[in-house]
């Protein structure tokens, strides 16, 4: 396939960021654009990381007791409606259907912006009694949402996403769930993406449409910015109140029931091009690439068949190997291609190791090791080659999660009074800063400096102190950033 | 969860066989309407067979090298128009947005009814070169067609799919191709759904809008009517004459590309629950069954705890047993309900096996293990169990394939003459008989008896013989019968 634009430059990150993250994109061969305004085709390289999130987080809610259902993409513009918070911030962004079969229809339908909707409108016929909770529910869904700026993964008109949904006895459980799954994020983030996550709560003006709280994983990007990752909402008993989804209690009363969503898209893709790759291309943590390792032979005209050969082996070794653990994913390039262009083209695809084999390395009994990440070489012997490498994976992913981390805390300072604040904006970091709580404020601070609430976070110890832009009073520190 | 009507009575088959099937699905749990017209809520019970299929075919096509990607959902009005057959095949059943964001749309955007046209768009770009293909790329996806009549899994406006299409240097390998996946579905359906398939080829009526070949997997379900369970299509270059998809050749000429798409979709699950199924409720094969096995302790009010850890001890042996091999799905059912319920829930839910174990049966060291199929009792010692089990769901999985292929089997008559044809359509036979190939006598027989040409066997020995209708000559037999 010739999915990658092997003879495009990639822009430097120094030069002009955003290019930047387009020309990754574009030489991993992960997206492009349609011809549907705002709406990208994600291709094989793009689709398997995708994958890869759909597995390992699919299997953690199911160790949760989450089942998935499938709920249709098609809302009645009425549901839609129920929830006066959940419409006003929906409305705006949705896509009609009006025709359908070659008539006009009755009642148009909204294509799904998230599901809220129509999924509580259908619990409220499987929820009656306590007995019936938790309901615990996943759907793997395609969602719409009418943007005016679209960027690859990060914004796009139709996305990928999962959106969980689930219902709860009381107002405690439901908000212990919310938190549960925003840790579940949070791991995957930083165990799998080796993205350092900060997590926290939502401001009233930036939570979600609908929800009483909303959980939040931020993540800063290599330009300072923050991207939200994923969020988890506790809905109170709002939508509860608006679907009449109800239940007898063990009292034998009836109760409104309590519940919470939480969702994850392809914009952590977004996240995870943005994290860790370089000026030569994507990098990729090895626990989401889906070659861990590539093998390059390094032949002549006379011994290329040898090579390869020895090349083979070696990787049959690897995959054999009962010490190479969940690492299978091991290939060959045989292709006629130079070596220098075989270099180019695994280091754009962000394939944590190369390894490189030629005649002599045979003879000696060795293999030479190049790390993605670092450019390091390293000579390992082959006969601790697939406990070396698995070793080395472990180093890189922990390496690069490191890296993120400390980026990350050097990334966020503290002000406590304006200058300084705009100061920090300007720099491009993230601020942690008092403010006064107050969305007239939060307004203000984002038409004068272009930041906003991220969160709450959760880890940091909250003080009085003073609104860095009123000087009114204030019990804690906020994450202030610019954010995609 | 009290997503299961437990007091509905299942309307018996041979009283409405059209209702049982919708009593099947609604007392297992596996969807229900929505309140959008013809869109289905796909529950936790049946998005989890769908979920089966969706894994083992997914390693199937990687397997022979098919990649992920996704695609638009939304597809401009202009493309869906550029293939002129494709667009009279689906025009007439597309849903159409019209405004969004708050806007009317300068051109209409239709709902996927397939992908074609949005796919090979792109594909044009992807492909340049003979060192480009084989292109092999599969989504899943949902779709909308808008149909009239709909009935839970077999005909909905939305259903979920896979679509594969893949882009050849020949025409022979495009067919080659074409074939390999029907054998890939035919193999899930014979193999895993355990419904026997009749392979073949479609006539020029039946087949796929645009396509240059269809062939086909038709099954026969328990009131002799067929389903057409998959499809794959060998495109020709039709599409890529349309899209403009061509390649440099290895003598550096320009060529047109060559074609496949195929896809399976949540009909199959239709397909699954008429085959097996009973008046008692849905029947699963192994297979695809989440729960294998379920373990039910018999307890009185005084050996409640001893008997329910005695069942969970052995759950604990099945789980960890390592000839237990891939049926580790093994439930206690712990709740309050009295024997008899838990019986009449499990057979509703399909569960391959029960096993009841009760305070005797733990002194002798055995278990009684009753079949789903069969309501047979088998004593089980202890120390046998889980090669047991292993076997008897192997056999379980055998024995639902036999009756389905026998019954599959008697229900297919041959007629050589109209009277004879008539008769066996009438008595709800799916009938071998030769016609003479043209679109006005399959109209014809069609008007008169509602059977359509379900398709052309493979493995029909083809001789000649004159048309059932008109007389006129014809040089094959092919599979007759009214349809789902």
């Amino acid at each position: 396939m010739n999915m990658e634009e092997k003879n495009l430059a990639i822009t430097s990150r120094e030069t002009d960021y955003s290019q930047w993250y387009l020309d990754i994109i574009q030489t991993a061969g992960l997206a492009e654009y349609s011809l549907v305004k705002g709406c990208m085709v994600i291709m094989p390289n793009g689709y398997a990381l995708w994958e890869r999130v759909q597995n390992v987080l699919d299997s953690e809610f199911k160790k949760l007791g989450v089942s998935n259902a499938y709920f249709p993409m098609l809302i009645p513009e009425r549901l839609l409606k129920k929830e006066a918070s959940h419409v006003e911030g929906f409305a705006p962004e949705v896509a009609v259907v009006t025709h359908a079969g070659g008539e006009q229809l009755e009642e148009p339908l909204v294509l799904r912006p998230t599901s809220e909707t129509i999924i509580y409108e259908t619990y409220k016929d499987w929820v009656h009694s306590y007995r019936d909770l938790p309901l615990l529910i996943n759907q793997w869904a395609n969602v719409i949402r009418w943007e005016k700026k679209t960027k690859p993964f990060l914004r796009t008109t139709e996305f990928l996403w999962q959106e969980g949904h689930t219902v709860h006895v009381s107002m405690n459980d439901a908000d212990l769930f919310a938190r549960k799954m925003l840790n579940v994020y949070k791991d995957f983030a930083e165990n799998y993406m080796a993205i350092p996550v900060i997590a926290g709560q939502k401001s009233e003006s930036e939570k979600f449409a609908g929800a009483l709280h909303t959980y939040t994983c931020e993540t800063l990007m290599q330009d300072g910015k923050a991207l939200q990752y994923a969020t988890s909402h506790n809905l109170g008993d709002n939508f509860a109140k608006a679907f009449d989804i109800k239940f007898l209690d063990e009292a034998n009363e009836y109760q409104y029931a309590w519940q919470t969503s939480w969702g994850l898209s392809t914009r952590s893709i977004g996240a995870l091009i943005m994290s860790h790759s370089d000026d030569k291309g994507l990098v990729l943590p090895p626990k989401m690439a889906q070659t861990k390792v590539v093998i390059l032979p390094i032949v002549k005209a006379e011994n290329r068949e040898f090579v390869v050969e020895a090349c083979t082996k070696i990787r049959d070794s690897l995959i054999e190997n009962e010490n190479f653990g969940g690492f299978k994913n091991v290939l060959v390039d045989e292709t006629d291609k130079r070596l220098g262009e075989k270099h180019y083209h695994w280091e754009r695809l962000g394939t944590p190791i190369r390894i490189e084999v030629g005649e002599r390395d045979i003879a000696e009994g060795i293999v030479v090791a190049v790390r993605r990440d670092t450019g390091e070489k390293i000579k390992i012997e082959n006969v601790n080659l697939a406990s070396s490498l698995v070793d080395l994976l472990n180093k890189i992913q922990n390496d690069l999660f490191n890296t993120a981390k400390n980026r990350t805390d050097e990334n966020i300072v503290n002000a406590d009074n304006w200058d300084d604040f705009i100061k920090a904006i300007d720099e491009g970091k993230a601020v942690l800063a008092h403010y006064d709580a107050t969305a007239q404020t939060e307004k203000l601070i984002k038409d004068e400096t272009g930041a906003t609430v991220r969160c709450i976070p959760f880890d940091t110890e909250q003080v009085d102190g003073v609104c860095i832009k009123t000087g009114r009073p204030s019990n804690q520190k906020v994450l202030f950033a610019k954010a995609y």
